[in-house]
Parts: structure tokens; sequence; C-alpha cells
């Protein structure tokens, strides 16, 4: 058996084929072309899509791509692919393609929940929450063993608990939700408005033999206001980024304790790019969801970094199609 | 066949024999007796079981009960019987008198969910929350069309989702809770502080014949700061009485904003005391829900009044062991 497992996002797109277990046995991928119309997006995924598959039967197609999107028939709208913005029929395209087999879809942050249910670090685990913490802060729910859909495919949505009434607008509509405040973007920007200098030299010279000023100098040269750099700073020891990261696990702890308690999960994982920092942003969050989560069944509750890597996109997609009525119960 | 449905409240406890579609037989009430030791609990429930039942065979029996309990085994210590805090067996014991039949128990909380999903507001509804809003604020998540249990059978505990992160103290060793702000007794509380006068002629005289003054004197004598009372006073028109429902209803619209994200639910019912203030309730409930709740598919969370009455726990217990999987899937 040959699945086709596909990863959608905004930079780049992932195709892979995998066996029956999610094993993959060949993959492409490629930068998603920017400021491409919506047949121009399509063409480039199909030449990753038949370049991967080749003469290859294909028993099932997977998708996780960036929502929103109507579900789940699959029409999807990315935020941050402006060539579908009016809503893209992805999965019709791919029935025309391959016909007679399963074509099933679901929201990315969706599809990393089902592959670190499955294969990472929530094996075994019946209740967890999958989160990803990045440009966005997005999530998945497994509970009862079961990927939880809602009533319109949309259950996950933890970035958008309001972990702060009086907090920051976010890109809902809304504001004080907790991507508003622990996205890398927000965190960044809060950082820049309490005085940070991206990549100063609290972050210690690149280069022993450059004096402190010409080493200040290049930083800032090369330093930008993101996330990313935020939690450099914040490893070296820079006090705003500091404070930044802690702002973030505040956020997070107090999104988790809440979300504990409505669900009764005893795991939640954490990936994206902000989880890479550790300890920086683990103990502020453990410090404020120990705080909050109080109960006997909510005290419980495990935090982890996301233990599957880049392929995580590629084997929930598969997920959708070989782990059964688990994660495909539309 | 007959359902033994059982409801075990700090103040009263309910027994009643079912068909296997729900419909009540005949039913026994008694008031809990108050500061009695565990046997002296038990003798009472049992007596009035034995009541209920006679001679009529059992096919199955099903309790709602008050938290915490161990679950699915059903040690119960109900924070409101002092009598059984130190845990109490009550399947064991259920199940000595009843052996060869399933006996089953959630807390009361998720009985109410289970019965409103099953013959209340949310009929045919597949994702929705019910909750109680009355000395506590409990709920229960049905989710895909069943009733969530959690790793520990605690799912739905939205009372303890963090609205106000610099709140008050709650009963669960958290703070700012929404039970913190929201629990009728913290709400009066609240209220007293605000220069609140229980009862005051600001509800109108009782007796028009009375003069103000003697209005108001009779009005404080039988006045009392609770949950009831203020939703009294803010139907006359109390200022203070109103705020205090304004402050339930924003923490109510908070609460459910962040659950609807998370779980994409379609409909929360709510039942309990204080649901009975319809639009001094809704009305600001309504308003901070939709301020939160914008994505496409949040802002299509419904929220309506709870539909059944006294014997939604009843129903509820019964729908444990007559609804199939879609109500006990330990």
């Amino acid at each position: 058996m040959a699945v086709l497992a596909i990863d959608i996002g905004g930079t780049k797109c992932a195709v892979a084929l995998t066996d029956a277990s999610g094993d993959i046995l060949t993959s492409e991928v490629a930068p998603t072309p920017s400021g491409g119309d919506a047949e121009t997006l399509w063409r480039a995924l199909w030449s990753l899509i038949e370049t991967t598959v080749g003469a290859e039967p294909v028993d099932g197609v997977g998708v996780g791509c960036g929502g929103p999107m109507t579900w789940p028939d699959g029409v999807v709208a990315p935020l941050n692919m402006p060539g579908w913005r009016d809503g893209f029929p992805v999965v019709a395209r791919l029935r025309e393609r391959f016909p007679g087999v399963p074509v099933r879809i679901h929201n990315d942050a969706i599809a990393l929940a089902a592959a670190e249910h499955w294969k990472g670090a929530g094996q075994g685990v019946d209740d967890m929450i999958g989160m990803v913490v990045s440009t966005g802060v997005g999530g998945g729910l497994i509970l009862g063993g079961r990927l939880i859909n809602g009533g319109t495919g949309n259950a996950g949505h933890i970035g958008h608990i309001v972990v702060d009434p009086a907090g920051p607008p976010c890109g809902c509509g809304g504001n004080g939700c907790l991507e508003a405040v622990a996205r890398g973007p927000a965190l960044a920007a809060w950082a820049v408005e309490q005085g940070w200098v991206p990549g100063t030299p609290a972050a210690g010279p690149v280069n022993p033999e450059l004096s402190e000023r010409e080493a200040a100098a290049l930083y800032r040269e090369n330093a930008r206001a993101t996330g990313r750099q935020l939690a450099t700073d914040a490893a070296a020891g820079d006090q705003i980024a500091v404070a930044a990261m802690n702002r973030a696990g505040w956020a997070l702890g107090l999104a988790i304790a809440s979300a504990t308690h409505l669900c009764d999960v005893d795991l939640v994982t954490i990936g994206g790019g902000l989880s890479q920092s550790g300890p920086l942003l683990f103990e502020p969050l453990e410090e404020t969801l120990r705080t909050h989560a109080r109960m006997g069944f909510s005290s419980r509750v495990r935090v982890v970094p996301a233990a599957l890597g880049q392929e995580a996109g590629l084997i929930g997609a598969a997920a959708l199609i070989v782990g059964g009525d688990r994660y495909w119960s539309p």
C-alpha cells in the first residue's frame, strides 16, 4: 500500500509516499511560489506530486494545509497563500487526478497533532492536545484516542483561548487571544516596544577579535525583530528577550490550564519554532500552569516538546488515510 | 425495561424509575441529611431507592453525583456532602444491591449535559457544551455526538477556564476561574463589596400599602446576600445587582468564546439558578461572546437556556444506561 501525503504551507510544500505504517518511502520539498495566482500554485504542487509519485499506484491521498478551509470538502483559503485566498478546491482537484481512492484533508496544526499522537510524543496517550507555537499558535485535539473535529472541522484552535481580556488585538478579530500574545511576531513586537534591540552585544560578540562597538554594529545590521532572533537573544541573556519568553510562557500556561480543565487531557505537546527555546519557554509555562491547574485531575497534565521534526506534517497527512477512524471521522 | 436513575446532591437526592426511552415512570425526592456521617447518608439514599423501586426488577442503575469522584469506579467525595468527603464507594454499594446489571456514574454537571443533548435543548446537535451556573459553574462536553470523558472522567470543567488572570481566588486552588467570578455566592459577595444591600426598596415594595421605610425594613429582614436575591434585585432594577449580572455575563461570554475556539461546538446550553435571569444575564454574555468569537466557525455558536427542569439530573443518569455508547464509553 502506498499513501500520497501532502503538506501545503505558505513557505514550502512537501510531498511524500508512505507505506501503510506511515513510514516515508520517498519525499520532495519545494518552495511555495510567492505571489503566484491560483493555477500557478496548483501547477507547482502538481509538479511536486508527479515527481514524487511517478508511475506508482496510490491507495489514498492525505493532505495537511493551512486554514481556514471548508471541511471535509477541502476548499482551502490559507492566510499566507494569497493566490488561494478566495478559496481553492484542492481536494476536488486531487480527486480528479486520483479517482477511486480516498482524498482527505485537515488543518495543518491538526495534522501535526495527529502525527504526534500516532508516532510522536503522544504515543499511547488517549487524551492530548498537539500544539504549534510559531508565526501562529495552533493545535489539534485528541480525546478518547480519536481526533476531534468539532462541528466544522475546526476543533483545536487553542490559540484563540482568551488569556488576557484587556490584551492586544488578534488576527481573528477578537483580542487577548493566546495567539495575539505568544505568536513569534507579536512577542517580537512587544519586546521592541520594551526597548529590545535585536542582536545587541548582550548576545555576545560573533567574533572575539571585534571591538564591542564593531560587534554591536554587526549585530544590528544582521538582526531582525523576529521570534527566532528573540529566542536567540533570550538564550544569550538579553533581559528584555527573556521577559518576552516569560510572557509567552505565561500565556501558554494559562491557556493550557484552561484547556486541561475543559478537556481533561493527560498531555500537551508543543512544536514549532518557539518550542525550541527549552527552559526559557517551558519554565515560565510550567510556573503559570501549576498555579492554575490545581485540581486533582488537572495537576496531572504534562507538557512536553513535540517529538517529530520536519516530517511531522507529512506523517499527519498520511494518518488521515491509514489511521482508520482514529484520525478520520467526518 | 426499567432503569433506576439516581441524582445525588448536597441539598436533595432524587431517585426515579425510567423506561428505555428515559421517560420517568415514578420518582421520589428527599432532603439530603445535613451533617450525617457516611452510613447515615447511605441509609437515607437507600431508603429512597427502596421506596421507588419496590419489587420492580431493575435492568441498570445510572447515577449523577457531585464531584470530585474517582471515575469510572465511582468513589465519590462531593464537596457539599461532608459525610462523604473522605470518599464513599457508592457504585460498589449499588453493585452489591443490584448484582448483574450495569451501575454507571458521572459528575452531576456531566449528567445534565447528557440530558440536554438527549432530550433537551441540544437534541440533534453533535457538538455542544451543557453548562450549569448556580452555586458552582460546571459543565459537560458532547463532541461528535458522544459524551467526552477525558483522561479521568473530568472533561467539561468549563468553570475552571481562567477568565481573569488577576481575578479572585477559586475553590480549586487557582484564581480567576469562571467559577470564581460567576458562581452565585461569588457574585453576591462582589455586589456586597460594591455596596449592594440585598432586597432594598429599589426592588419595589412588596405591599403597596406599606410606606417606603416599612417596605425597606421588611426587605432587609427577609433578604439574604445570595445569587437568587441578586437576580431578583437585578430584575427590579437595582443598579449594583445589574452590574453583578453584567459581570457574570462577561465572564461566561469569555469562557464560552474560548471553549468554542478549542472545541468547535455549535451550541452551549445554560441551566441552573442564574440562567433563570433571562436577558439580564444573556445580553451581556452575548455581547462579550460576539466580541471574542469572530472566526467563521466560532461566530456560529448559539447559547440558549437549558430546556429541561428539575428532572434533568434523573434523565441524564438514565442516559448513562440506555443511551448506548453515546453517553458511556469509559
